[in-house]
């Protein structure tokens, strides 16, 4: 049985892992016949959001902890992920994987990636296993992974700070997956797509799965 | 378009709704061409849970804000449901269902149920629209509805406090729907079934989208 990681990055779509994209990703990789073990690295996240009405909140939450919620507990420190172990490395969305796991959300083009995710692909890519990254998370591999090719959906400022970065956005409008062959890359746009409901991100995580699997 | 109001306890399985559940149960309403509208009660949880280790965290958090997590931000104060706008009313559970909905972790079989839930339920029955709870939520509808017919899965202690309630449980060994005509209730196990994964949870919350839709 191949076993998938997931990588969380928080239990919300405005400070944390898109629930959606993270649920239908765990459903995909379950019907494929696949399991998964999710990580999450376990730091203050860089904030907290009311995500009834979109403001900031002046508390403190841990990424990892929070990540648990999505887990029911079942969720490891991202300093624990082992390639050798894992048939593939999945980055779900949410501005958590922008604020959390690196910091897109707030550098543009400049970000950093936090140094787990960074070490995390890094193995990942000696090890010769796929990596896969859903709406905004995409941005990750951009930064990590010279002329890559990735999609967010079709939004024209991300595809900019994409190229600023050295990678190569492919668009596409409908819950299509990209993979860059060279780089063992499988990249899916989720919530980025303007129009996206739940089934979209469903129809979206099955096929990343499904691509990932051939 | 049918359209389905869901209501939601908090965000996290130890102290608000089951988000797997809650997923499964939007996932399969948009799957069978139907809509939905999320409700919460604005109101504290009764507690908040560290997801990672199970212990209880000193912090406050609101059952109505936390939802917004699950809901992407649309979610509506419980006190504004009218069910006259809806085919069904649906609680997916998680210990948020029995410890913001009710208080039936805390005291079993004499537990109350939070007013604006009570009222809910009452004006669904009254407006002849059917409802619909999963895991451990049949309990709020063990308590309102005497001799109603719900399952909890085969969970022996929570068949013996529906029992006292006054309630029929009626046990299931699967993903399965157990419907009390009568009453126009349909309840199904979800993660009550001990080796429940979530795609045993999506196959219960298809069934009953499928079984309301009949």
């Amino acid at each position: 049985m191949k076993t998938f990681a997931v990588v969380l990055s928080g239990c919300g779509v405005y400070d944390g892992s898109e629930i959606g994209e993270a649920m239908m990703t765990l459903l995909a990789i379950e019907e494929a016949g696949c399991a998964y073990v999710m990580f999450a690295p376990d730091k203050p996240q860089l904030r907290v959001m009311n995500h009834l009405d979109g403001t900031g909140m002046s508390e403190t939450r841990n990424v990892l902890t929070e990540s648990a919620r999505i887990a029911r507990g079942n969720v490891k420190p991202l300093v624990q992920y082992d390639p050798g172990q894992f048939d593939g490395l999945v980055f779900p969305g949410g501005f958590g994987a922008a604020t959390n796991l690196c910091d897109f959300a707030v550098k543009g083009a400049d970000m950093t990636v936090d140094a787990q995710v960074a070490d995390a692909v890094a193995a990942t890519r000696k090890a010769g296993k796929p990596l896969a990254a859903m709406c905004i998370a995409p941005v990750i591999l951009g930064k990590l992974i010279e002329g890559v090719k990735v999609t967010v959906g079709h939004d024209k400022d991300t595809d900019e700070a994409l190229r600023r970065m050295g990678a190569e956005p492919q668009d596409v409008f409908g819950p299509e997956v990209v993979h860059d062959a060279r780089n063992n890359v499988f990249t899916t746009p989720c919530y980025m797509l303007p129009d996206a409901t739940l089934a979209t991100v469903a129809a979206c995580c099955r096929k990343l799965v499904a691509e990932m699997l051939k």
